[in-house]
Order: C-alpha cells, then structure tokens, then sequence
C-alpha cells in the first residue's frame, strides 16, 4: 500500500513487461503503425486521462519479443500502486502485459541506468516448420555443428569494437562489452543467450545470422574473432528474423560474482 | 525413396502431426467450421485433386494443441514419400504441420492400433497474463501447493474407472489404465504430464481442474481418490481450459520396462 501521493502531483514509476511482438512494429512510437510503446501509451491515456510519455530500455525492432522490457513514465495517481497495476493490465490488449510495477527511483532512466541486458535467441534446428514455434523460433533446417557454433560464440566475449555486427543506436561507438554468449540444446531447439552492457542496433540478430551459418559449415569458428577484427558490416552475409528474439532481463544493479 | 506403386493403387500413409489449435473448431471435421482434419483433407485433395478421408487418432477438441497426433490415409501417389511429405506441409496452412511421413504398417488404425497416449497439460501459476504463452499456458493465479498436486495425481495411475472424469468417445466403458501422473514445475511454469491407455472425452482437463482445486487448497489430496471411487461426474467443479493441453505422442509399439 503506498502512501497518498500529493494530489496532482506526478509520480515516476517504473514497470517490466512482456510482449508478444509478432503484432506489433516493434517498440518505439511510429506515427501510424501499432507498436508496444503506443499500446502502454494508450491505455495510460485511457486510465488517467492524460497523454504520458513511455520510455523503454530497448527498442526491440519489429516482431522481436519481451519478457522483461523495462519501461518508465510519469503520471498523477490517486489510487495505490497496486490498483495502477490491475487498471494496466486490464487496459492492454492481451499481447502486452505489465509484469511488475513499482516507484522509479530517484533519477531511474530505463535505458542511460541499465548496466545490463540479457537477450536470447530460439532456434528450432529441423527439417519441418513448428505451428506451436512458428512466432518465437527461427526453423532451420540441417544439421547445426553446436560445437563450432559454441567455439565461435566465445569470442564474442569481452569488451570489443563490434562495428562488424551492426550501427550505435546514436552516437559512433560501436565498443561494448559482451558478457556471456552461451549456446544451450534440448532436442531440435536451440537457445543462444546473450548478455552485454548495450547492444547495437541488430546486433543480435547479426551474430546469430552468423553463427547459424559457422552451425552450417559455410564459416570455421575462427572466422566470427576475424569478421570482429575487421570491423567491417558487409562481412555479415546473413541476419537471423527478428522473431526468434526476445529481450528477457535488463539489470539496474550489479550482479554478485559478474 | 520408395518403389513405384502400381499406377491408380491407393496407398496407405501414416503421418505424425503438429498443431496450434488456437484458430481450430478441434480436430474432427465438421460442416462449417475450419478443423485439423479439414484442413489436412483440403491439403490432400489439393495435391492428389482426389476426396480423401483423414483418421486421428485422438480426437482434440477445440482450442487444444497437439505436437504428436497421429493420423492416417489412402492416396494414390506415383512420386515418393518425401515429394508427398514436401507437398502436404507447402499446402497445409501455418498452424498445422506433417513431422513424420511413413507408409502405414498393414492393418494400422490411428485409434484402433494406439496402445498409448501422452498428454502434457500448462499451468503458468502468476498473477499477471502471459502474451507469450497466453495460447498454450492456462494462467492461475494465486500459490499452487504442487506437493498437495503431487500426491493427489498418485491416486491416478493403475487401471480404474474414471467415469467421475469423463465420458467414454464410444460406449460405456469408463475403464482406463493411466501409466503416468506427474507434475513438474520450472519457476512459475507447471507441466502436468499424464499418458494412459485411453482417454474419456475431457477426462485430462476435468482431471487438471479438480488437481488445480487441490492446488488451490479447495480440495484435499486424498479426495481426488475418492471422487474416483463414487464415478459421479458432478463431482468435477472446475474443468482447466482447452488452450493449456497437448496430445504429445501416440505409442503404437509397447515402451520397454513401461
């Protein structure tokens, strides 16, 4: 039960969220198209009677998927937090749901306060599309070598210059720092998880694109430490779709041992 | 690559099948409305330009799922299996897909020939929907007692009557010999993996939303036994949504050591 704010007054909050985003033109607001940003943006509106602003931590791109999307913004509440959060979620349309919501700290920015973000990838290595898949895995099929892929992976870890795999969201630094970049297998299905300071602009989609074909046979594992070296985009020959991507965790504080 | 049959020689097919039951009025064909089998025949008369009758060999009602029906058909084909298999999942829409392709064993029946079915139920146990799984998971809210659950799905296995749970697809019988009763759980996802000889006609969601009682601490363990020993159908308050269950896997062939 919160305290009753001062009335009139806005309060920041900040809340995690799950998507579905196969319905959406990704995150960020566009003028006419359906995105995740305008669906909360919406049924803020709809709730408090005010326009409000979102801001997310990343803007996943068209078809990409969330379930743990951070998002902040302001609004004048009257009622507790707990009342906002049902109001939420009975407002949004069943691809969209707030998972937690809670005061934003003191000078909480979902994307300049986050130190980290976790995303991970699905591919479903067989001969056959999945009807029960076919929105959050990418089908491909051949054999995939998971060892020159999980060989390959490793030198993605580190701070490095990752210009080879994709743009700077603004800005020209294209350095990060890739914490983990693990390949996990059950049966057909393929999990690439991914976690980094910040990523850029398809950054993901890149070297999943790329070591699905090291998976292939098409590059050596040492080849994916080289593209890095060169810093050169047109050495990514393929992208993997954007819906076998999901941003699963975006961290505001330090992890233990990390 | 298979032998030529003799030309205009029907042959039989077996096929394994996968489905997203979301957009589905279940399996069997009906007058008006979309169904997996409809849809199957409409791919193989596409094909072969010829009428052809589709058998499952479980019967799923409308909204369920399945990553492992099997069904069977005759068609005179003159190319081979996997031109045939290459064809039905090109025709097929999106949510249904042909996994396995195989010329019937002589005297095989989807239903008549099964020995055993698995079938695999989803309880996301939170508070909030999920947009990800919000097809295949039925949310609960509220803490699940999954021990309570456990002991519960005990009093399943053995050969039974399980009139309180369902009516039998044909006939009177009631009896039914369940082989497996197990939950699992990773976080908040809950599976409940049941496999008998049989199932009666919603004998697997009346079972999971009385255990879901039990759960819930509505029910008490020990009275899901005796509401199997009074075989009174008006027992069952609760019956778990169609969208939460799959038909995972047909046996035709006796497991070892099961």
């Amino acid at each position: 039960m919160s305290a009753q704010p001062e009335a009139g007054k806005p309060q920041r909050f900040r809340a995690r969220v799950e998507y579905d985003g196969t319905d959406f033109y990704g995150f960020q607001v566009q003028a006419t198209e359906r995105t995740v940003q305008g669906e909360i943006e919406r049924a803020l509106e709809a709730i408090t009677g005010a326009e409000t602003r979102v801001v997310g931590a990343g803007r996943t791109d068209r078809g990409v998927h969330a379930r743990g999307q951070v998002v902040s913004f302001s609004v004048v509440w009257r009622h507790g937090l707990s009342d906002l959060h049902r109001a939420l979620n009975a407002v949004l349309a069943a691809d969209v749901a707030i998972l937690d919501l809670d005061p934003a700290p003191e000078g909480f920015h979902p994307r300049f306060s986050a130190l980290r973000r976790a995303y991970r990838y699905t591919v479903l290595n067989r001969q056959w599309p999945s009807p029960l898949e076919r929105r959050t895995a990418w089908q491909v099929t051949g054999k995939l070598d998971l060892d020159g892929m999980t060989e390959a992976s490793q030198s993605l870890v580190g701070t490095q210059d990752f210009g080879t795999f994709g743009q700077p969201p603004q800005g020209e630094n294209t350095v990060r720092t890739v914490f983990r970049a693990e390949w996990q297998a059950d049966g057909a299905r393929l999990w690439f998880d991914i976690e980094a300071n910040a990523f850029l602009y398809r950054m993901v989609r890149s070297v999943v694109g790329t070591l699905v074909q090291v998976g292939r046979g098409q590059l050596l594992p040492q080849e994916v430490a080289s593209f890095l070296r060169a810093r050169d985009r047109s050495l990514v020959k393929q992208v993997a779709p954007a819906h076998g991507l999901c941003l699963m965790q975006v961290d505001y504080v330090a992890r233990e041992g990390v």
